[in-house]
């Protein structure tokens, strides 16, 4: 029943498109090879692209009709959202931007496939990146009886050059724009630059690469002062003003980008097995995140912040790894939205040349609380049960030193001995 | 034999000494108290204060005789550049500035006092902080015959005001400088402040309060490259030329500083059980750390990066929680040396206004092959392996997808079906 | 307002009381010496003791009322079978019989100093256990402004004949049975032993010791099969018969007991700093977890399943530390529901001699299918895949290799390379 | 260079021979079809096979040389003793028999593979299991020059009648033994069994399939008492008498199968993503891993042990997916080998129908101080310590506690607040 068909079995086909060189020779391509119709699929999640003109172009292109769908609202509040509450950064830097989007927009198209009774869904993704398994995992999660094509994998096309020349043979219609020479992904969360000199990691980014942030050598000599506020982990308000999801972080982008705040210049390990450069620019995201962590650090005891910060690793890698339609995604979140309950509050932050600061944070529910911290005497903190608190904590190491002693075990003075003794010795003792 | 005693059994004692107001009023407390001969000791652990007076001093304060060591290079190459390798950051954010130095202390006065036969360590740590658990367990695990008094624990005064009156009482030299408002300690790797306007989380740190790093505001308009060579995780050249580990990273904390490079401003979760605002200044081991993040980026494989994150995690508790001298420490300290066989290389970063961003690395043994990650052909990757990888990576989800489909169990399209299948009919343009 | 206060500040004091010589030597202690009125508490939790005489045995001691409430249903469903669905086991072996029974009394003596405007709680464990922590920890975390006493931390009394001199002098009714060497803790879940012969870790536990399973010797030389029933993580038929969770148990002890299932001698970690020798008897628990493991092996995905065991490690802390009234015992329990959603299904097992083992398991949501992992074909795996998977599973392994081959570098083939050199030279037998 | 090549490029192959239908089959498909040389390499791990008649069925079957190697000692001491040091099981059960014998094979082959200058590994594991990951990952880890034959995901062979025709055909010498109905797997480690009736999780195993042990209703009716004794994590003797680690385990077996200890029949997650029900029997494995278990829990401390047991989850992981020969296993195998520096004494263990029972462990570095443990007063432990580190422990819990008394906020006392109302009104019996 569920079995991977050859291609006379494929009648309708849901393609991810784009408008650009590589969706729309695919559209000519899918019909040519596989004989079926192909209906394109185009997501808004704010990757401010004209979408205006694409019915036409994928019309020309030979598809037999367009979906366009305005996902942005869904993408802020149901994806970016709780990514920025499990605190998620992939190997310490990234902030996921395009492996957030990749399930909204495959999990659409399947919905479309299932209503429009089509019997696979194809993407442009190449075969050596993370995004085709990103999509595949969404179909095999969310209906398997769906074939997946991807015909990077499969044709015989492996530069833009073949590409242009199928495209002029097909009467393909092809925008005049150049290439870049960088292979990007851009959605309302951030822009991802990769290839072309950032192939060399020893090579630093070319100023002009960038398109949401400036140079921080560039920004405003004045730092920007902003306040953000959350109310269970989820910001709403900025500077006083409550905004969506989707304003909330337009307005970041905006902010961040002013004052060159959220690049990232990395080399992460793909999840098909090879590493790669990424640059990324995130500026509202890194503002978000920096804010969120810094309220948590009032509003969350030791035992959960700590124990969190372990699962947002594994839940990182879900989220890198395409695994956002997964039992254990699911169980995180449940762990995550119980933890947030009081992660309410504001925080401040300074915009400056680059970086992100936070200045100040309160939240009704803090557990700060000044007069414990403090040198002073309090009412709840009595400084006396320190030495049994210490006494305990520390009764495992002194047992064991203990039976060291009594077995004449060499307790670890670090480093040589001899050293030391000598040490002890000769500079030490300035007498009186 | 290893029991708590009372002062009468108390005959001699190492007391943790800095020469100023506080432990001075505690060398004379001592033998008020305890009747007991007090060695003070002072190490320079890189704090940069003024040493030359310390033994008329202490001799004033009524000690019986006062060592001073310097144990800055053992500071920097067992304890810091460990610290480094680990990837250690304590709730994402500190350095670990004023916990790592306390080990190397203790174990010395637990030293000394096997030298002198001392009965007793003290130290001038208050009975609310994390220090007083690290010099403590410190001894318990090295020496736990000996005692440890903690004045601040114990006696009646609980101000500066009233130590001011207790040295006047007993003719206890005292330095005229004001007491700061601030608490700080200072070392090789950092700075901290703690108290003071810093106590309301909300309020901004003062710019004079900073020691170590110029505003950014203040910084040079310029920015600044450096190049930093590390041999199996350890840095050993800056811009070419060798330095000792120490010199390493006086040279950086002076180049940070300048870009006012490693300013940290958080609330953080005391082991003592209370949260703490601390600001924390380590421009150097920003730098460091920043660095040897990025080489390891590309020396070490993802198995390896990823479980080291986790591993991290518990590093920092240690470290924080004065768990130095542990059998978990060196095993973990046993997997960190093991893992930075080929953490050899260089890695360029840029110093501007308060950022530290890394701009390039490289290394003999780089794992980044930019032939594998790029789109076209290569010989070691294959694209056509991706589908059968996709297949079984994604298979529990299939399987679990195919029993759902079985059943007739809803498959999750997320949120709301029945908004999904609104959404699904309304916005979309069905064009062409 | 939260302050520690002296002995004259406590008016009312709720004891958690068993009737036992300790608890009733504490209800005179107090009044003598906090001059207070003296509530006592005795829960239900299934200890199966006799309840009947307490009211009178309470009053004779001097209380002035006495709370008796059963517990049970409560304790079943809202911690065992929370435990349960947990996969919770102390250092491997501990099923947290005692542990898990603080929390829910502490929680019920809180609500009644609550409701009888009492200013203090009062419990009977000593200074070197874990329970005086698991007691406290909830009071702390539920009430503040209750004070806690705990005599045995504070009094004279070190030993049985102490009590028993103090009983004798206070006219406290105090029966006559002998009191045992073992310390014992008994509840619908299990029985602890310890003291005695166990403080030697040498010395196997003596048969008479057992109370609630016979000896594997003396079992049945025949086994028993049984089918247990789970829906949604929770146990709900035996054997085809529906069951309360604490029938559940209680059926499940006897048939356990009879078979000698459910003994544990371990040596654990207490909270406090040291080791101590616990034997437990839970032989209900025994077959459940085993059960409950079992199921969820056909029914979670693999990745839920590996992270699941790793959270269990941290929530059998939590439950062993007394931390169940915390937030992040909370979060964690939201995800073990989130992941219970399909564990539903029957398992069988044989109970003999001592073991309990697992004959069979089955599920509407099994994801186990014979078809998928058998030798043939079938429609959802196709074995051509696998060499894809591999090859990009072990990319990084080899991409290390090629870089170590480029350089020149040993590549590991393990130990010794002279040895193995040798070995491939001497032992092999090269024929034909 | 490293590139995957065609047939025609095959000259030479080592291919892992064990005499039986498939790979004889194998050798004459692989000369038939890759027109090449073919070594057979046989490695002895135990499997107790007869191996004295292999160079003569290799010869008739094609084959131009064999190689029969006596890898025992090395699997014993480099990888099963390492093992037990781990802690290591896979999914709570299985201790990995066949997964640890995997890597030895496979680069003791490339080894050969090197030696004879081969171009290519083959090996006869099925395109479904995990054993295929296992041989190839090694050799994509020692040697990525040399390419990978899988015949049984290459050839139009599909069950046990296909290859004794293909036999036939090209006059393979078959052994006349009926195919067991199960897949097998054995070495000095365990036997596993696959297939048959065990395809229905829902059936107990058949009686007559179990190889290793009795039924533990057949094993003796008196328990036997053994003694292992360990030094650094290392079992050296059985009841007082020294033996190699090969020596060891072969012995344990014996008293292990004698006494039916060391089943185990679970449903476990194949690394290619589907389930599958395996049965094992690992009678001396079994009992040496319990002994090990248990020492250590009186010669590591607390931290050391539960980290160590997180990390046991991952290496176990690490094992079952083949990556043997990778940096994070040996970074993993410092630490381990770190941890097990006191791991010295002696276990005394009961088998008896199945099980085996640990009564009583002791090491000269134990931890355990009974002392330490008891009621009584002690020179190490002071109970009045206890409040200390219980109002610093729970500190926490009290601040939040404080924080919502303040706020008004509803502490959470359990489940419904209006049940427990109720609850505390009804049931509740207020007497005297």
């Amino acid at each position: 029943m569920i079995k991977k068909n050859g291609k006379k079995d494929i009648k309708k086909v849901v393609l991810a498109y784009s408008g650009g060189l590589d969706t729309s020779v695919i559209v000519s391509w899918l019909i040519e090879n596989y004989g079926c119709e192909v209906i394109c699929y185009t997501a808004d999640v704010g990757q401010d692209e004209e979408l205006s003109g694409l019915p036409e172009k994928a019309k020309a292109s030979g598809a037999s009709k367009i979906y366009i769908e305005d996902l942005k609202e869904e993408f802020a509040s149901e994806y970016l959202y709780k990514l920025v509450a499990s605190g998620a950064i992939y190997e310490r830097n990234y902030l996921l931007g395009t492996s957030i989007a990749r399930p909204i927009i495959a999990e659409r198209m399947v919905k479309i496939a299932q209503i429009e009774g089509a019997d696979a869904i194809a993407h442009g993704c190449t075969g050596k990146g993370n995004d085709q398994v990103r999509f595949e995992l969404t179909v095999m999660a969310l209906d398997p009886s769906l074939k997946v094509i991807a015909p990077w994998r499969e044709w015989d096309i492996t530069s833009r050059e073949d590409a242009l020349e199928y495209a002029a043979a097909h009467d393909i219609p092809v925008s005049s724009s150049l290439k870049s020479i960088y292979s990007r992904d851009r959605n309302l969360w951030h822009i991802s630059h990769e290839g072309g000199i950032l192939e060399d990691t020893w090579t630093e980014p070319a100023k002009d690469m960038f398109q949401l942030t400036v140079s921080p050598e560039d920004a405003p000599d004045e730092p920007e002062i902003i306040e953000i506020e959350f109310e269970q982990g989820k910001a709403k308000k900025l500077n006083g003003v409550a905004h969506s999801p989707v304003e909330m972080i337009r307005v970041l982008n905006k902010l961040g980008g002013k004052h060159g705040v959220g690049r990232v210049d990395m080399v992460e390990n793909r999840l098909v097995g090879m590493k790669s450069r990424g640059v990324y620019e995130t500026p509202g995201g890194t503002i978000l995140v920096a804010a969120h962590k810094d309220l948590e650090s009032i509003c969350l005891d030791r035992d959960t912040l700590h124990y969190k910060h372990l699962l947002a690793e594994r839940y990182a890698e879900l989220v890198y790894n395409g695994k956002w339609f997964t039992p254990l995604r699911k169980s995180m979140d449940a762990f995550i939205t119980e933890s947030q309950q009081y992660v309410t509050g504001a925080v401040q932050l300074k915009l400056y040349k680059g970086s992100v600061v936070t200045i100040g944070r309160k939240s009704p529910f803090s557990l700060y609380n000044e007069e414990y911290a403090t040198f002073g005497e309090d009412d709840v903190y009595d400084q006396s049960d320190a030495e049994g608190f210490i006494n305990l904590f520390g009764l495992p190491l002194k047992v064991a030193a203990i039976r060291d002693m009594k077995m004449g075990l060499p307790i670890d003075l670090t480093t040589t001995i001899e050293e030391r003794v000598e040490l002890s010795k000769v500079p030490m003792k300035k007498e009186l």
